[in-house]
């Protein structure tokens, strides 16, 4: 047996997330077919990172164990001619055995992407979230570097949140204009259930002027999700890159 | 009657261009529909640039004539509630009854988007051009300026174009990487049928050492077809700018 790892790119729109679940199509399930149509065995493959229905992927990593002689380095080639084209496999290689994705990794960098105009994107409609209010983008950034550092988000996240500690160490988090994006960009050791969308909703109340920076530093103190924006929306997010 | 004047984004994926036609689904014919259904009367609309089956616009310009008392600036967001969500007014405005869309427009520039590794773009792959060999960019954009100035575009059209001259204003040219993509951006006084996608053939056939800068002066003089590369697919294109 040979644990082979796999970087992982995909258009969350037609998916129900990343986990595998009944009566409904998730990244997972796909790549886990596509896996036993080549190797013919029955594969289980562990992602580092559950996306939510929508969310979008640039670098996924996911790991799985097999014996087929196919060269680890092949893999990727092999299953992009068996995947639907809104997933796509960028590079695969053998990994150490206790190498796991979620436990191993180091950083989770996730990028969000606003489009702020009167109008809604036809072109990236899928891979953005329409505010058509003006926002100051000064304002979002300035209230965006409070969480940079150790803090407790406990705030920061969905119900139904399973996570043991709602500690996070945020080491980079910023808003910023690109092309025709306002672009949220966090990097941290882990992140919660929903933890960057609620993030987001709360920076974009900022930027309305409907909430402000203190919002967010009682928020962390308090422990309440009630003193936060909303969720954003998910095809706005993207999980860009997860280091080890 | 008053003359609109509506600049448009769209998602070219799923319609067959710009233009109306019989039993396929056009830009034009989405367009035209729903001003119909708002303004109760018929009406027809003249665009600047006929993008083909799967090029998108950024900002596309068309006018129509219209007898409605919807003032002229309320028609984008009216039409924005009755259109698909892949095709957007950014605005819309009066204009002078001398003003044509075609005739009275001064530049416009177009992007191509090349996506180059070795595996396809899951998040952009209805928007890029795949290209999986190594390309060589400053060799491209060497090329590319060669196309700058007034020449004689003949062998940089496709068969059936029915333009009166093929000479063109080429104001700026050039390869540059941004981000994940290799970006092609042209500005010119016009173009021919296909003019953009041929040179964007060309210059990924440089890119790859096939064809090299003397290819594309040898078919300036020339005028024939097949001194140059393959038309590059229509996904890529997008119609950046119109200026009046």
């Amino acid at each position: 047996m040979k644990k082979i790892c796999l970087k992982i790119t995909y258009d969350g729109t037609n998916y129900s997330g990343w986990q595998r679940q009944e009566n409904a199509v998730s990244v997972q399930q796909i790549i886990e077919n596509s896996i036993e149509k080549l190797t013919k065995s029955k594969t289980s493959i562990v992602g580092a990172s559950r996306t939510d229905a929508g969310v979008h992927a640039f670098d996924q990593t996911a790991c799985f164990e097999t014996s087929s002689n196919i060269p680890a380095d092949k893999f990727a080639l092999a299953l992009n001619t068996i995947l639907p084209d809104d997933i796509r496999i960028k590079t695969s290689y053998e990994v150490p055995n206790d190498f796991h994705p979620i436990k191993s990794s180091k950083f989770k960098t996730y990028q969000y992407k606003i489009f702020n105009e009167q109008y809604s994107s036809a072109i990236y409609r899928n891979i953005s979230y329409h505010v058509p209010y003006k926002l100051n983008i000064n304002a979002m950034n300035d209230a965006a570097q409070i969480l940079i550092g150790i803090h407790d988000f406990k705030a920061f996240q969905a119900a139904g949140s399973s996570a043991k500690t709602s500690i996070r160490t945020i080491y980079s988090s910023k808003v910023e204009c690109k092309d025709c994006f306002i672009i949220y960009s966090v990097k941290g050791d882990g992140f919660l259930y929903n933890m960057v969308r609620i993030i987001v909703g709360t920076l974009v109340e900022i930027g309305k002027g409907k909430l402000k920076t203190e919002n967010i530093e009682k928020a962390l103190k308090s422990g309440n999700r009630i003193d936060l924006g909303p969720t954003a929306p998910a095809k706005g997010l993207i999980l860009l890159k997860i280091d080890y």
